[in-house]
C-alpha cells in the first residue's frame, strides 16, 4: 500500500485533512519530512476528521532521502517543469505503476507555498502531474493529495460501492412480462381511441416501446404498473 | 462543461476550497442550493485561492428543483444507499457519461453533516459514488468536489502536463548510439580485467547492457558518458 509522504508542510490543516483522504480510500501510513510547526500538532485534529485514530499513521523525518530511504518505487507530484529527464505520469498512471510494480512505494508532495525542490524530485523515479488548468495550476495541498487517493482507491478495483451495502440497481423484468405490459397499455390506448391515424399505429407503437424500454422496468414496477392500469 | 452543485452547505471554507479545486480542473459554474450561511461568505474567500476572481461564478437557489430545472443530466453524488432503482457510476464513469452524453450536466453534492436527502437523489439520473473505505466513508464536502472534478480533467484528455510547458522525458539515443556506447566501455572494462572468468563474458556483458538500456539514456547523456570516459 502506498506511502503517503508531505515535505515540510506548513499548515496542520492541510496535514489533517490529507491523512482524512488517505483513510478514506484505504491508505494508513503518512511521513513527514520536517513539519514547519513540528508534530503532533493540534490543528490537525479538526480536519482529519478522526482518521489518526481510525489507523493513519504518522512518522517524522528529517530529510527526504530518510523519508523514502526503505522504499522501492518514489514518485514525486509536481505542476512545475524541472528539466530532469524522468518518466512523467498522471494520478490514475501512478496508482497503477506502483499497483503493478508491487514494490514498497511512496508518492511525495511539496510545500504548501513552493511545491518540492528540484533536489527532492531528483530522487524520485516518475514525476507524477495533473492535468489542471495552465493558469490556475495550483491545488491545495491536501486535494492534492485526495486525487492520488482516489485514484488508487479505484485502481485498487473497488468499484464506487455503497457503504456496508450491495445495493445497486435490480436487473430489468423479463422481456416477456415487458412485452405482455406494453401489449396490456397498448389496448388501453386502442380503446381509448389514442392510435390515431391507423396508419401511424405501428411507429407509434414502436416509438412507445422504445421508451419504456429505455428505462429498464423492473419486476416490481412492472406489477405495480399493470395493477394501477386495472387489469381485466 | 459540468456545473457543480452544492446543496445545503454549510461552511464557507468547503465552499471556497471547492471552487479552488473546481477551477484547478476547469470548472467554473458553482450553484449553491440555500447555503446555511448565506451568500456570499467570507469564510470562502482564503480556500478559494482567487478562484471567484479568477473564473468561478456563483448562483444561489432555493430548491434543489431550481438549481437543476435547466439541466439534461444530473448526478448525485452519495456515499448511502438509497433504496432507489437508479444506475450508479464512480467518479471516472460519472465524468465519461458526461462527456458522452453531451448534455447540459451537473453534479449535486449534499451537506457537510447529513449528505443529500433522499428526495434530492431521486430528482437525479444517475447515483455517483466513490470507492471508499467502508469503516472511513465521509469525506471532506470539497475533496468530494475535487475526486470528481480531477475525474472531469482526466476524462477531457488533459493528461497530466506541466503548466505552461511541454516538457517531459527526451526520446532515447538511437541504438546505434547505444551500442557504440556499450562497446566501448566493454573495452576499457576488459582492458582493466573487468571480465573474469573468461567465460562468463558474454553472461556479464548482456546483464550490464540490459541495466543500461533500461534506463533509456539520451543522445546528451550518452555524448556525456563517452567523454568522461577519455574516448582513444
Amino acid at each position: 500500500m502506498p506511502i503517503i509522504i508531505l515535505h515540510q508542510p506548513q499548515l496542520g490543516e492541510n496535514i489533517g485533512a490529507a491523512a482524512r483522504v488517505m483513510l478514506n480510500f484505504g491508505l494508513t501510513e503518512l511521513r513527514l519530512v520536517a513539519p514547519r510547526d513540528g508534530w503532533p500538532n493540534r490543528a490537525a485534529v479538526p480536519m482529519a476528521a478522526g482518521a489518526f485514530e481510525a489507523g493513519v499513521t504518522v512518522t517524522v523525518f528529517e530529510t527526504a532521502a530518510a523519508a523514502i530511504g526503505d522504499l522501492g518505487l518514489v514518485l514525486a507530484a509536481t505542476a512545475r517543469p524541472r528539466g530532469l529527464q524522468k518518466l512523467v505520469t498522471d494520478a490514475g498512471g501512478g496508482a497503477g505503476l506502483i499497483a503493478a510494480r508491487g514494490l514498497e512505494a511512496g508518492v511525495i508532495f511539496g510545500a504548501e507555498n513552493h511545491g518540492l525542490p528540484s533536489e527532492v524530485v531528483a530522487l524520485a523515479d516518475v514525476i507524477m502531474t495533473y492535468p489542471v488548468e495552465p493558469k490556475f495550476a495550483s491545488l491545495n495541498l491536501a486535494q492534492a493529495v485526495g486525487v492520488f487517493c482516489s485514484n488508487w482507491g479505484a485502481v485498487q478495483g473497488r468499484q464506487g460501492r455503497f457503504e456496508g451495502a450491495d445495493e445497486g440497481i435490480e436487473p430489468p423484468a423479463p422481456r416477456d412480462d415487458l412485452l405482455r405490459m406494453f401489449a396490456h397499455f397498448e389496448d388501453e390506448l386502442e380503446r381509448a381511441g389514442y392510435f390515431y391515424p391507423p396508419e401511424k399505429n405501428d411507429v407509434m407503437k414502436n416509438n412507445l416501446r422504445t421508451a419504456f424500454l429505455r428505462g429498464s422496468w423492473t419486476v416490481q414496477e412492472v406489477r405495480t404498473a399493470r395493477q394501477g392500469a386495472g387489469r381485466a
